[in-house]
């Protein structure tokens, strides 16, 4: 089977790659629809994972399950699934506390097991497949469950740290896919206000559509003092990072913007040796309370397929954010070069294989 | 002016009352819409609350302040407020705690102060008018504003104690206009499935509107066989009781239908020397967790404006639930009557006073 | 090997059982020391589970591993391990919610796999040790770390359900050795005032030991009337449930005891086809927050570990629990004997193996 | 009567000052003892604040009720009271979402109100007693109370906002009294290892004496080394912030130290215009949790109570912070010095005044 392998930065191929075999909890899956990351991007250009040189790349896809393992319980071939973005070790005994996703020994770019790899590719196996697959119900498209592997389920994890309650004022910084889809989800979490803050407008119109209350943009003028004009001075319950940028600035107006008490989430990644800095009295010289955390996509087959669960019930449809809907597995790299020259009408590109 | 007073168990009538005092905290209001709560026929009926008689009654309420004491901070004469239903003690040190509602020693009904009285009234007492009174937003109308001091309150209350988690299934016993602000509320608190038991014609269409994603006929047949029927099986992560029938029933149904580790939460009234029956085996025997409990409305500025701004930013329209619209005082008595003969088109009757 | 196996009602022997074969991912245990637990007594009496019959049974115990699968991470033989009490399925995507415990297709006395029995037996095979089994640290005896299983597992489960506050007033309903466990756990929460209520002079004082600052004695008079007493008439924060008795009693006074938007949570477990019976007016009838449940034992290695922890740095030691301590295998007999006959000297009975 | 009054940056004396006129809801209180903070010692040197300028300072005190407004409910002259470090305003309706302490108009050091101010006085009005101040229980003496105001209600806050679980592992980097009190806090929450910082010998055995299981002495070596090496090279579920140095290195440190999903709180005061600064990675480039944040004193009569009931149930005794004692007005100033010199037996300086 082919493969698109990261073999130095700069240089991701497609080459032969020997068929995984299936181990007794694992299964054999058969990409339909892939979709492309910034992070595909940034990792090719950086090969910045040593682990992940020589493996196939690629992380987000919905695909149809060819065999399983004898000890799979819920999954046959023939099922149509959803590929995670995070693979979380289940076995690991701190998945009994919430962390299962923070043991990522079984993730592509991670994994010392050469038969693990991503999804840029014919054939994926999927490790301890009851735990890490999600069946996708009748009702829902591969185009709207491919948004769920890393779209969804990063944009609903980062709108669950900032706790909103019923009516509250969240912002969200950046309305690319994964900030449009914290818009969705703050909406879907109770939030009154959301103010979200982006130029480009398609992705204006769809962060009204999603539920954005107002939008600011950041090309004409501060970003601090137009949300302060549009609240009357009032500090938002809770921001959501999803801006790229420069890190410390996003985490200052982050800072700035969120009440004493409030929270504010990262839900972009800002690579390389960079450090976050953040003026003292945004936390009122350490002594008072704004809760500041990253977060990583929710991983496992029990939220991915609660994901799954609001699409199939209409309360959220992604597919707006397919754009454009490349075709056949040489859209991977037209996608990338896409993303690359920053193509003013990408928002997310996936590719339908078959 | 007049007030509607309770006098004994089966009589209410209209009469002059003494047109109360304005503390420097408080702020008087003039009712401009009131809405008629069952707990209203029911008091009347029984006349349950020995400290109500003597007292004007009704607790659903939106108007004008016409006059403010001298320390309060936020309103003036002229702001169009929301009436709460609860009213709670905020300088009791227990609302430090969260447990304001829990002490309702300013409540039109358990107050041992003359001035305090209940909404159906040409002008009424808000003690403590910072805390109690909520500002209603210029978008958002009288109409749909009276529904936030008890509709709302209770149905968002109920669903926060549902501990909701994205995409999960609830279901919602009762599509009586607290029940119908629970499916809002569930959905809007990130719930996937939400079936619905009701049986007419018009709260079955109300409760699809508001988000119910199935709707079960209890005239029909058993709702836990025809509930399973609809999940395969599977037991719901939540239930919130907001039905009347018999109390034993409600709960054994409910907790039925609940998951272990899930929760019941009950929003009706069932009132008079009764008692709740659960069959142990629902609890595993007692040692197995269902999380149960009854639910107040929420109280307070604070809760209720939140509330106003889930309606002036467009996540929900109560308008709908306005059935039918009285005119004048006289409307309630009219209002009152409908409810009694447990009239077939009545959702919530509400009274428009000028 | 031999095992003690339930037969029927009432009857349970000591006979020769097959020697488990060890899977995969499975570790087999030699108990070291094991303990009696009145829900043995009842099984025993009742036979009440009938996929048990025929079944090893005992479900307390420390060991030592005599054997581990091929796939197995972090145990080897030779290591001291706790058995857990309830065993959870942790390969089930409910796991994954923090349900695992809910789903116990491993356990002894619900498992279809005949491989599976309880602990009263010579070896015991460890399903998914990873995850099932604890390490016992070195300095936790094995006395103390057969306190684990059950006794600390349900105990300090029952103590999270409370939500203790710092400062906050617990009841313990019941000193037996769940209930002190119940209060140890309330006192390392936090709480302030805790008080037990129970009679039996050694349980008295060790209640007093593990941090209950008043104990009632509920042969002497009404226990709410005497708690009301202690508190001023106050109510208390949370109340837990360890006692024995008529269980619309217990909850009933639980339950008025309890503030509203208190917690109630029964670690107890009451048998047969009762139901629980609870004044509505103790919820206010029905619309005020009283948050009731049962609790089942904490499961999983990350608990027990967590638990054992405790030990460990000298937080808790539960070894004044161990009474009486008796010796080798026909100490099973004996002390099931000494519960059924409700030895007045008993507090937890445990047996040591070599 | 005399106040010790804040002139100018470096300048404070005492000078005679308007005995204030109790309003309706305040009580006046004289102060019995006084404890002095390194934050006094601070703003002498800067007067950061300029809202203290002129004001009286100190803000940790007990002392007797000598009159109370008409309306305050539960307090009367000859109550012994604590007086709170955090001054909250219990009149907005921020409170009512536990957001009080962050509106602080009351508080002596940023009221408008010229009636209020600091402790080191002969009398003190206590804006809205009933809301503010804490009732002594007969079995807590002045000098254990006094370390409520803010050691307790400090160290207490950031413990709780470190989410610990039973026998989880918690880091205390500083063992000043706040950082002592952090080390209680954990322990009282359920902590298993507490590894504190420190090097001073008086408050190293401080620290094993409120729960330490070892302290590491940042002089000797490295933090994160020596802490790893403790922890075989696991990571901390959480570390709380109570030292002082630069702010930078606490927190690359403490995120270091910190667990992926870990906790860092803050309960140190860093001043002037620095920001922190925390290199991306110990966040995963800003795509995982940590959640980090300030803490403030916990405030208001419930919170201040809860912590007195800990001290009257013997769950803890602060008396050991007390050192040294001295007596009378003149102490405040020799204490000022004491801190200045960083006097190597001072652990919290303490004046009685009678």
């Amino acid at each position: 089977m082919r493969g698109y392998v990261l073999r130095a930065a700069g240089r991701a191929v497609w080459k032969e790659t020997p068929m995984p075999c299936v181990g007794p909890y694992d299964a054999l899956v058969r990409p339909t629809v892939v979709a492309i990351c910034t992070t595909d991007v940034h990792l090719i250009e950086t090969a910045a994972r040593p682990t992940a040189i020589g493996k196939v790349i690629g992380h987000e896809a919905v695909g149809i399950v060819t065999a399983v393992g004898e000890h799979v319980r819920d999954f046959r071939a023939g099922d149509r699934v959803v590929l995670p973005a995070v693979v979380a070790d289940w076995r690991h005994p701190r998945a009994q506390r919430g962390e299962a996703k923070y043991h990522q020994t079984n993730s592509p770019y991670r994994s010392a097991d050469d038969r693990v790899g991503g999804v840029f590719s014919e054939y994926v196996l999927a490790i301890d497949a009851d735990m890490c697959l999600a069946k996708i119900p009748d009702r829902v498209s591969d185009v709207q469950a491919v948004m769920v592997s890393d779209m969804l389920a990063t944009g609903f994890s980062g709108a669950e740290r900032l706790e909103i309650q019923y009516g509250e004022t969240a912002v969200v910084l950046g309305i690319g896919p994964v900030g449009l889809m914290g818009v969705a989800a703050a909406a879907l979490r109770g939030a009154g206000r959301i103010i979200a803050v982006g130029s480009r407008l398609r992705t204006v119109e769809l962060a009204k559509h999603y539920g954005a209350t107002d939008v600011v943009d950041y090309k004409k003028d501060d970003v601090v003092s137009q949300i302060r004009a549009l609240t009357g001075g009032e500090a938002a319950d809770s921001v959501l990072i999803a801006s790229g940028g420069e890190v410390s600035d996003q985490f200052t107006v982050a800072m700035e913007l969120a009440k004493l008490g409030g929270h504010v989430a990262c839900v972009s990644g800002f690579y390389g040796e960079q450090s976050v800095t953040i003026p003292l009295k945004l936390w009122n010289w350490g002594v008072t309370e704004k809760f500041v955390t990253g977060v990583l996509a929710g991983a496992g087959r029990d939220y991915l397929e609660r994901l799954l669960a609001l699409i199939e019930c209409g309360r959220i449809d992604p597919s707006p954010l397919a754009a454009p809907i490349l075709r056949g597995w040489g859209g991977v790299e037209e996608g990338l070069d896409l993303m690359r020259r920053k193509d003013p009408d990408v928002i997310k590109p996936i590719v339908l294989i078959d």
